[in-house]
This record gives C-alpha cells, structure tokens and sequence, in this order.
C-alpha cells in the first residue's frame, strides 16, 4: 500500500478483521440485566426468553356479532328457507356467559363474548332476521367453529412469544400486555464515556478565540451512542497532553463499560492517544490503522477487559467509525441485531472513485428521476466537512474489492433522510 | 362494494381521500415551538431555519503536517532536487499563530493549526526531508491553497446550515454544535392521549377473571406515539357506557393535542363511540368505514378544532389504523417528513389475496435465498391476532387497484425487523 494512501501507517487492516480481532481479544460480553416495567420497555433487548402463562384468548369468544348456534342446526339454511331457532338468552363482553344453547337454540352473542355452553360456532347478524323477540331465523348455514376466536388460537398458554436478543417494538410490547406482563427482564445498557482531545477545541457556548474550533465529534457520538439504546457519558475535551489524557483515560474507564476516544488517534508526533492507551494495561491497542476510508486512523483497543476505540479527528471520518466498528460493538455487548436500515437502489450519475483495498464510504446526492433513483457524488467531499455529511441524502460504500463505481452503475445507497 | 366487505358500512372511504378530507378539515395545523439545548435537541424538529454566525473553519488551517509555504518557492522541486527553506518558526493548534512565512521561508506545521501570514500552501511531511534544524527540503511542488481547509469552506459565516423542519440527526446536531449554537428553537410535540373502550379489558397486571382481556392496542399506540417523538398520554380504559364514554373523551379533549379512541368504532350497536363523538361538537365524525383491510371500522373525527381518530379494537387493525392515519397526521403537526422505512424487494412464493377497491395490508416472512429476498403471507392472518404483528418480518402493501398478488411477483416489502 502507498505511503500516501496508508497515511504513514505500515499497513492497513481489513475493517472485517479487525473487528474480528477486537471481538476475539474482547471474548463474550457480560450482560447484565435489569427488570423494568413492561410499558417502560420500547427499545429496550430482552435478557430471556418470554413465555406465556395464559391462552390468549382465554377463552373462546365470538368473532362477529350474532348469534352463538350449534352449527348443525343451520345446516340446509337460507334465505328462503331459514332455520328458526329459540333465543335463550344472550352472551355480553366482558364477563361468564350464562346463557346455555343446545340444539334448537341461539345466544344473542357480541363481538369478543365468551362462547356459551352448547354452541360451537356464531351465525353473523347480517345473515339472520329476528322477526319476534323469542326467535330467530338463520339464512345461512355455519360449520362448527365458524366466527369463533378459539381460546389459544393467538397465543398459547406456555409457549415462547418473544425470544431473548429482541429489540422490543410496539407490538412485541403489546404481546407482552396482551399476556399480561407486568415486569420484563432486559439488558442493561453499557455506559459509554466519550473523550474529545485537542488543544483547539472548545466546548458548544465557549467564547471563539483564535485558533480555537468548537468541538463536533463529541456530540455526534453521544447522539449516535443515544440513537443505539446505550448510555452516553459525556468525559469532555482534555488537551494534547500525556498525563491529562492518562488520567481522563482512567478516569473514564473507572466510569464506563465502553471509551471512545476522539482525535490525536493518526501516527504524528502530536497523536499521543493510541501509546497513551497501550501505557494503562494490556493489549492496549490491538488494530491501528484501517482500511477504510475515510477513516485510516482509526484504533481498538482492549485495556482491562474494556473496549476502547480511538476514532479520527475529522468529523466525517469520525462518523464513518462510528458506524463501522462501535455500532456493531454496541450491538453485540446488547446481544442484539443492527436494526434493518433503510436502503435503496439508485444510477449513478457520475463516477464515484475509490482505492481498491479500501473500503470506501462516499457521500451522495439522491433524487427521483420518473420510477427510478439516480445518485451522485456530493462535491465537497473531505473528511474534515461536517456539512457535507448534513447535506448528504446517503451513503454509498464501495467494497474493497472494487475500484470506483463507475456512471451508469447501479447501487445499494443507504439512506440519510426521505427523498422527495 | 358487498355487505361482507363493507362490514355493515354503506360506503368506504379510500384511504387518499379520507386523509385529504380529514386534513382539509383540520386546516393547518399551529405549531407551538420551544427553545431546548442543542446537545438535548437529537430526533427534535426544527421549528424555523438556523443560520450560522461564524465561519467553519473560522481561520485557514493545515489540512496535513508539514510545512506551511509560498507555494511558488517550490514549483520545481522533486527527491533529486530539493527546495531548502529557511525554518522560520512553528504553528501550534489551538492558539494564533505567531511565526510568519515569506520567499524562502517555512513554518513548521501541524494538522488543525493555523495557516501562518505570508504562506499559502503546506507541503506535507511525507514529501520534506529535515537534514538540520535550521532548514527543510522540500521533494514535491505544492499550489497555493494544496493542503489548506479555507475558512468558511465547510459552512459560510450567514449561510442556512439547517431547514426548518428538519428532524435532528447526529450529525446535525454534530454541525449546531460546531457553529456553536447552545439552543435551538424545536416543534414542541403534541400531546396525543390514547382512550381504550370496552367492558372487557382489564390492565396489566389485574386479575384475569372470566370474559376478561388485557387491553393491548392503548400500550402499542401508546409505544407507536413515543416512536414518532410525540408525547403520549395513557387515558386509561373507559367501559362501553356513553356516559362514561363521553366524560373521558372530554377530560381526554381537554388535556391533549390529538385523541385516539380505541375499540366500538364498529357499526353494531354497541359500537357507540362514533356517536358519542358526534355528540361533542361539529364537524365531529367526518370519515367513517374506510377502504382498507384490515381497519376498515376507521373512523376520522374534527371536535372543536381537535383531531380525534377512532382505531378499529382488533389490535393488527389497529396498527395498521395508525399506520396509515396517525402517523401522516403527527408528523403533520411536527411539519415534518415521515423518515424513511426500511424496504426489500422480495419474490412471493405463495399467492397473497386482496380486494380490489382495498388497500391490503398482508403479514409476510421473508428470507434470504441466495442473492435475493422472497416472501410468503404468514397463515394465521386474523386482524385479532397480535402474535402474527410479532412473527411478521414485513409487511406488504397491496394497492387498491390490484387484486391480488401472484406467486412469482416481485413486491416492495416494509421489514419490521432485520432479515437474517
């Protein structure tokens, strides 16, 4: 690899390596787990299993309003010839039915009624007439079963109706009151601590001297880290010093189950944070240096048996390791997927070039043209310009493998915002 | 359109016109607005435009380390026949720089720090050789402006960096932050109450006693509402009493932006919370058996200005309810464009039946065979069984001018969660 392509790094690793290498050197994840309201529990991963201790329904119940009948009796009905049953009474939501049927009978039965005695199936109303009060006369025949909502039929009593690793959605949150759960056994979130460094930064509200920036990586990462589920810790900007950085590091990691590390990360004489991390404990730093772009100076670290990743100091390299390394890192500490995200295919309309051997994220412009989509390389496009990655529509990540996607091409683009 | 299809209802409604004739009633929508901390504001809405009032970067800057140069003073140069520059001091990130260039001379430079005056280029360090302190060989020519971030070229002092409207993401509040915008000024979202009906329910946690169910569409409409970043409001459970129906829905009026109403939306006689609702003030129900399955018991209502949608009891119903009307209609109030869903092509491998006139939505497995997806309608498919809401893995949108999908054909499939 190029010296100017490896940006003073000996060798680039392959992104899939050196994730593989972290999660080896890291071994199975602790998880630890918290009991929390069931109606408290959108986004949360369950720790375990969920079985149901109830039928739901519980009970068999009508499934149109009507009359609960033995269906044998409707047989051979129909308009002109209906079957005229004796009312013995009727069926209401919400508590026993009293009311027994038998042959030759009906229950004036309502939607989601529990099922009487005697009848196994509901003539819908539309297909009755009830010329006086103590009869009916049925139009249609039912088979036995028929408009019934059999007890079970939706869940059954012990069997398993969510399994351990989901992200709870809101209707896996209404399963869960359906059964009536109170209480469900989830993972507890990791806390993870983001470290900004950098002699020029200043925090959000600070006076602007010169030379000063205000710093972005950490608010992108600590909305990012918020937007997985996780626990962000905010561990503030500490200049480009050995000894403050050792001890904002250790500070940090007495704190959090997770560190990131933003900036001072490439291999300069002012990049004292990856030797800095190897100075608290082994591995220290495991992967140095990745094949990615942008994102080269991008470093994991194991210390004490916590994860620790040391993104690039530009902001649009710093997100694209977000997303690469600590977003599946977060996602296997929960013991949950990625969640699916929004992709579409578009042409290109220009070429998108790219080094082969590097995996490469290019930011896009994406429009409708007719029923297809078309996509384009944003022009501004280096790794220190936060607006373009506001600016970008989506994300097109060429493989390793490929050099350039050409015009003409189409692609996978992952999605930033709706397209109009 | 048969009795069968309509459920009882005369007309059904298609789901454009219902939404058009339930927003046209509503009109636009007052937007209250609130002033929240920036590093607070992520999946917040903007309520107007945001302007910067500084330059990013504020100063020219080194894009690399190196040194900064009069990039003529080196037109020429190579390895073989280096340029020698006279070091006339350093620049520091952080802090003004002090040193000044010149013909022939350079400053040494690091990554971030500012370009020093009479310079207007950096040669990298890669291509520059340091044979004594006192001066730096450079092998490889620069232009002006090479290696150089501009001031203001990532965003322009007054530029518009964010549209009102926009929903925050990381790497918005990623580019606020780097203007150094404490606050900004967000949609404040509605408060949307959800209302259960019927003399069946019980809570969570009470005692299952005969008859009785737990109520499960108010905890998913309820999660579905936090979701989309509004503020839910748990109205509780209301029996089926008009009475007692009314004096909920105005407490519930009284205390929130939009009321959803769940259950006796029907058109049997126990279904009396549309006339209830009419009974409250004009236009009051305005839509009313809507052409879609399943939901079509939806009804639209406008009382005192107020939203109030009327979901279908059967919990897939009414998901599918929110979905297709709640949804457009808060992120109506938001001012804001629905974000974008995750969606697969996919083959059917069985038939998946549907209507002509109504919008079908069809519960789906998908899997993965080879290259593409496929996907076939799961079996149990009753509108009461939330179980199938919990093992679909997406869900298909049959339009209402199609009746059916065949075996083969190559459909758009919503995921409602990740394809293994």
């Amino acid at each position: 690899m190029s010296e100017a392509r490896g940006k003073g790094f000996k060798e680039l690793i392959r992104v899939d390596t050196a994730l593989q290498r972290f999660f080896q050197t890291l071994g199975e994840p602790s998880r630890p787990t918290e009991q929390v309201p069931t109606l408290d529990a959108l986004g949360r991963i369950l720790a375990s299993d969920v079985k149901s201790s109830i039928d739901i329904p519980p009970f068999d119940r009508a499934a149109m309003d009507g009359y609960a009948v033995t269906a044998e009796d409707t047989f051979g009905s129909s308009s002109t010839n209906p079957i005229i049953l004796d009312i013995a009474g009727r069926a209401d939501i919400g508590r026993e039915t009293k009311a027994r049927g038998g042959r030759g009978k009906a229950v004036t039965i309502v939607t989601g009624a529990p099922i009487p005695p005697d009848t196994d199936a509901v003539a819908m109303l539309e297909y009755t007439r009830r010329p006086k009060e103590s009869t009916v006369e049925v139009m249609k025949p039912v088979a036995p079963g028929d408009n019934v909502s059999k007890k079970g039929e939706d869940v059954q009593k012990d069997s398993t109706i969510l399994r351990k690793g989901t992200l709870l959605r809101p209707q896996d949150i209404g399963i869960l009151a359906g059964i009536g759960c109170t209480t469900v056994k989830v993972v507890r979130p990791p806390i993870v601590g983001v470290l900004s460094t950098g002699d020029e930064l200043i925090q959000i509200g600070d006076n602007l001297e010169p030379g000063k920036i205000h710093d972005i990586n950490r608010p992108v990462a600590l909305s990012l880290i918020r937007e997985i589920g996780c626990t962000p810790m905010d561990l503030g900007i500490c200049r480009d010093d050995r000894q403050a950085i050792t001890s904002a590091l250790k500070d940090g990691l007495s704190k959090t189950d997770v560190l990131i590390v933003s900036a001072g990360t490439s291999v300069g004489e002012r990049d004292i944070v990856p030797s800095t991390v190897n100075s608290l404990g082994s591995p220290g730093v495991i992967v140095h240096g990745v094949a990615i772009r942008p994102a080269v100076p991008t470093g994991l670290a194991v210390v004490n048996g916590k994860p620790i990743v040391l993104l690039p100091g530009f902001p649009v390299a710093a997100m694209v390791a977000f997303d690469t390394f600590v977003k599946p890192l977060l996602n296997r500490i929960l013991g949950s997927e990625a969640t699916p995200v929004p992709r579409v295919k578009a042409r290109m309309l220009r070429r998108a070039p790219s080094h082969g051997g590097l995996r490469t994220f290019v930011r896009v412009k994406v429009s409708r043209e007719g029923e297809e989509y078309v996509a384009e390389p944003l022009r501004t496009s280096g790794a220190g310009i936060i607006s373009s990655m506001v600016k970008a529509d989506g994300l097109l990540i060429i493989p390793e493998e490929k050099e350039g996607v050409e015009a003409g091409e189409v692609v996978e683009i992952t999605l930033l915002r709706p397209i109009k």
